[in-house]
C-alpha cells in the first residue's frame, strides 16, 4: 500500500543500457549506449531514411505509405531495445509530428511498434537537445561561444551556447525536405527560382540574425545529414577538407544548378539517397551563411539523439533542466513561493501514501511536485480564472526540458486545481497518461483546497487510503472542527472531484 | 492632411468641466467637477437607485425592466453634461456589465442615451480607481497604510494603499444585491442561514486575508452605500458616532435577524430604499471584519466616481498610470526595448502623417504607441504564434489604468501585427472603435514588417498618404532596392492587409 517515495527517476548502475530514438522528418535514428562510471559509451547506432515529411499534406494529414515506413522501422528499432526498461528509453518526435492535425492517431500505433512511449518536443526544446548533444561530443572551454546549426528534414535549429548551456535557441520551419517541396516541388530548379527562394529563406533567418550576430560566437558547428552531405561534397570537390566555407557554397550551388531537374543533380560525393533533398538543404545552408555572416562551419556527427541520451542522465538528478525551468517560471510570474511550498508538501504527502495503490511512479511524483510549484502562476495575469491563465501559459510556453505531452500534463493539473473540471480537459493527452493525470489531479486539488486559507501552521493529521478509486481522507477531529471553511469546502468536493473518477470520503478521528 | 501630433490627451484650462459616471450594480452616480488651478471642485452630484444587478440572470441576460431603468437614468445624466466634450467625460461600468453575456447589446443603447462612450473596467481596476478616489478625498502621510473596503451592489473591492498608490487590489464577486439574492433569495432570513452564508463569504476573503494582515494597515476606510448605511445604523443605535466597530456588528446583525423576512427588517436609521439589500451588505461586512480581523472602520463618501475624475487628470500626462503598466509588462516579459522603440517610432511616424485624413485622435495615438511597445511580449511565452500569446496576455491581464475595451483594443492590435488577420478578431470591440482599430492595426503591421530584420539604421524616407482607405507608402528608391526581403514582404502585404479594408500601394522615388 505504500510507495518507496522515489527521489530520482533514473538510478543508473554500471552496465545499464540506455537508448534514444529520434523520429526525424527525414530519417529515424537510434543510439544505444552503456552507462559506465558516470559516462556513456555508444554501443550501437541505427539509421533509416523514412522521409516522413514527404507524406505530410497541407491539412496535417500523413500518407499511408509514410506511416507504414515509420511503423516498420520502429518495429525493427523496438526489437533491438526489447530488454531495456522504459525509464531508460526516450523516443522523440519532431517537426513533422508537431505539424500533424491528429498526432495521437500516428503516435499510438508508433508507440505499439516501438514498445515505448514517444514524446513530441517543441522546436526550441529540440534546439536545446541538439546543442546538448554537440556540447557533450565536443567539449570546449567554458567561455567560448558556440553556434550550432542543424538542418533537419522539416525544421532547422540554430543555437548559440556556452559549455553545456544553450543561450539562444531558435527553430525555423525550414528543413531539407520541406524546402525542396516548397520551392522545387515539380522537380525543376532554375537560377531565378533559386534566387527568389533564397530571399524568402534568408528572411526567416533575419528575424533573429541581428541578435545572434550581436551576441557573436567563436566556433560554428553544423550537424545533421544535410550539413554532413555538403561537407562531403566540399571535400570531394577539393574545396575544403570536410568543413563548409562561405567561399565554397557558391561553387557547390553553381554546380548543382547545372542540372535543371532534381533527379539530374550531379555533385561529387553526393549519395543517391541524399540527392532528392539536397537542393532544399543547400538553399537553407546558403541562406543561413548569408544572414548570419558565417565564414566557416565545422561538421559534427553528434545531434539530437546524443542530446537526448545526456538529458536522460540529468533528469531526476540535481541538474534536471526541468527544475531550472520551473524556478525560472516561478520567478518571471512572481509566484508566492511559501504557498507553493505548502501546497507541494501536502500534495506529495498524499502522493506518497497512495502511489503504491494507484501505480504512480517517480515521474508522476515529479509532475505533481512541479504542478504544485506552478499552480498559482496565472495570478500574475489576473485573479479571476487564474487556473485557466496558468494552464494557458504552461501549455504554450517554450519550457526547456519538457516534451509537449509533459507540458500538457502539467497544464491539465494546473487547469483542474479548482472549480469545475471541464469535460474535455484531458483530450489532448495520450491515453497511457490518463490514470496518472486523473490521480495526480485529484491530489493537487485536495492540497490546493486544504491550503486555501493560506495558513502557515502544518496540518497535524492527513491520512490517505485508497481502495481502487475510493479515496478516504482522515483528518484530526479537533483540528478539522475548528475550520468551518475547510469543512464547507470539503463537503462539496466529492461532487466536484467525481469527473476524475475518484469517490472521495472524509473521515475524522 | 496632417495631424497636430498631440502629446497629451487632456489639455485642461481653468474653468473646464469634467464628469465621471459610475454605472454601479446598485446605483448609478454622476459627479461633475470644475478644473481650477490644478484642482477639481465638485459642482454637481446625481445618484439614482437602478438595481441593475437585480435584472441579471444566471445565463448573463439582463431583464427588460433593468435595461429600461438604466437607459432612462442615463438619458437624464446625459442631458446634464450635454455641453462637456467627450474627452472630459468618463463613464465606467462595473460588475453587472462585466457579467453580461452580450455586454455590447446593453452598452450600445446605453451609450446613445448618455451621449458618451461607456468603458467596462475589471474588478481590480475598479479597486484601483476606488482607492484613488478615497486617497484624494482623505490625503494622509506617505508612509501610512490604508485599507479601503468598498461593498458595491455586485462586487466588493478591498485595497491596501499608501499615498495615492494602491499596493494590493482585490475584487470579489460579492455585493449587497448579489449576496442578498444568493443566500436570501426567497426573502427569508434565519440565524442558521446567516451562519452558513457567513462561512462561505468569509472563505472568499480568506483567499487574501493572510497576505493583507501580514502587510497590515494603519487606517481602515469603508466606502459605498452599504458601508454608509451601516455607519448610519450604528449611529442611530448609539453604538458609534457613524463609524463601524467590530463590537457593534453583532448587535446590528442580531437586531436584523429579529425580522425573519427581508421586508420586515427594522433597523434604526435604515432607509426604505436600502432595506431590500441590507442583509447581503451586512453579511459581507461581517465576513470582512472576521477574515481581516478588523476592529474599526471609518466611513468615507468618496468612491469610484471621484477616482475616475482624478484618473482623468493623470491620463496623458507624465503620471499616466497606463505608462507605468506598460513598462511593468515589458519588464516582466523581458521585451527587447530597442526593437519596440524602433517599431513604435515608425508606427507613430506613419500615424502623424495619416491621423488627419483618418480622423484618428490622441487616444488612438497612445493605443498605437502602447501596442508597439508590447507587440513582442508574447515572445516570452514562445516564438511560434507569439502574436497570439501576446494578445492573450494583454486581453486577460489585470492591467492598471486600462478599461476592458482598451485592453481588447490593444490585444487586437498585437494579434493582427503579422500573418493572417482572423475574420472575427474585432468582434468583441464596440463598433465606435472599429475605424480606429482598423487604421492603427494597419500602421502597426507596416511598422512591424519594416523592422522585421531588426536593422538599427533609421529609415530614410517614409511618406504616407491616404485617400480614404487607399494608402500609398513612398520609400527611397535606392534604399528600398537594397532590401530584397522588405520588397518581398511588402509585395504580399496588400493582400494580407485587405481584411482591414485598406488598399495598400507601395511607391518609390
Amino acid at each position: 500500500m505504500t510507495d518507496p517515495s522515489p527521489t530520482t527517476v533514473l538510478p543508473l548502475q554500471d552496465g545499464d543500457l540506455l537508448a534514444a530514438i529520434d523520429l526525424g522528418s527525414n530519417s529515424f535514428h537510434m543510439v544505444v549506449a552503456q552507462y559506465l562510471l558516470g559516462q556513456l559509451r555508444v554501443i550501437d547506432r541505427l539509421r533509416e531514411t523514412i522521409r516522413l515529411a514527404e507524406g505530410l499534406d497541407a491539412r496535417g494529414g500523413l500518407s499511408a505509405e509514410a506511416r507504414q515506413r515509420a511503423y516498420e522501422c520502429l518495429a525493427r528499432f523496438g526489437q533491438r531495445i526489447r530488454g531495456i526498461p522504459p525509464q531508460r528509453v526516450r523516443a522523440i518526435a519532431t517537426n513533422t509530428v508537431r505539424r500533424l492535425a491528429a498526432p495521437q492517431a500516428f503516435l499510438m500505433p508508433a508507440e505499439s511498434a516501438l514498445g515505448h512511449a514517444i514524446e513530441v518536443v517543441a522546436g526550441r526544446e529540440e534546439a536545446r537537445l541538439i546543442y546538448l548533444g554537440v556540447a557533450h561530443a565536443q567539449p570546449s572551454k567554458r567561455d567560448r561561444l558556440r553556434l550550432v546549426l542543424d538542418i533537419g528534414g522539416g525544421s532547422t535549429e540554430c543555437i548559440i551556447g556556452s559549455g553545456f548551456e544553450a543561450i539562444e535557441r531558435e527553430s525555423l520551419q525550414l528543413g531539407c525536405i520541406a524546402t525542396t517541396r516548397r520551392f522545387f516541388g515539380d522537380g525543376r530548379i532554375t537560377p531565378r527560382r533559386w534566387r527568389d527562394a533564397r530571399t524568402e529563406v534568408t528572411a526567416e533567418f533575419q528575424q533573429f540574425a541581428a541578435r545572434y550576430r550581436e551576441l557573436g560566437w567563436d566556433d560554428a558547428i553544423g550537424t545533421s545529414g544535410t550539413n554532413k552531405a555538403i561537407g562531403d561534397i566540399c571535400a570531394a570537390m577539393k574545396l575544403t577538407k570536410g568543413s563548409v566555407l562561405a567561399d565554397a557554397i557558391p561553387q557547390v550551388r553553381d554546380r548543382l544548378l547545372q542540372a535543371s531537374r532534381i533527379e539530374a543533380i550531379d555533385l561529387p560525393g553526393l549519395s543517391a539517397e541524399r540527392r532528392p533533398v539536397i537542393a532544399g538543404g543547400l538553399l537553407v545552408l546558403e541562406a543561413a551563411f548569408d544572414a548570419l555572416g558565417l565564414q566557416r562551419m565545422a561538421v559534427s556527427k553528434a545531434a539530437l539523439r546524443e542530446g537526448v541520451l545526456h538529458d536522460m542522465l540529468e533528469r531526476g538528478g540535481d541538474d534536471d533542466p526541468r527544475d531550472a525551468s520551473v524556478t525560472a517560471l516561478m520567478k518571471r510570474y512572481g509566484t508566492d513561493t511559501a504557498q507553493a511550498e505548502r501546497v507541494k508538501g501536502t500534495a506529495l504527502r498524499l502522493f506518497d501514501q497512495l502511489a503504491g495503490t494507484w501505480h504512480l511512479d517517480a515521474d508522476d511524483r515529479l509532475m505533481l511536485s512541479r504542478a504544485a510549484s506552478l499552480h498559482e502562476l496565472g495570478l500574475a495575469i489576473a485573479h479571476s480564472h487564474y487556473h485557466v491563465h496558468g494552464a494557458y501559459v504552461i501549455e504554450h510556453s517554450d519550457i526547456a526540458g519538457f516534451s509537449r505531452q509533459q507540458q500538457q500534463f502539467l497544464a491539465a493539473l494546473v487547469r483542474t486545481q479548482r472549480r469545475k473540471i471541464p469535460k474535455h480537459v484531458f483530450d489532448a493527452l495520450p491515453d497511457r497518461l490518463l490514470p496518472a493525470v486523473r490521480h495526480t489531479s485529484a491530489l493537487l486539488r485536495l492540497a490546493v483546497l486544504i491550503h486555501r486559507a493560506h495558513e502557515i501552521d502544518p496540518i497535524p493529521q492527513l491520512d490517505a487510503r485508497a481502495d481502487g478509486d475510493q479515496l478516504t481522507l482522515t483528518l484530526a477531529h479537533r483540528w478539522f472542527d475548528a475550520r468551518p471553511l475547510l469543512k464547507a469546502d470539503l463537503e462539496s468536493e466529492p461532487d466536484s472531484i467525481a469527473p476524475l473518477g475518484i469517490r472521495l470520503r472524509i473521515d475524522t478521528e
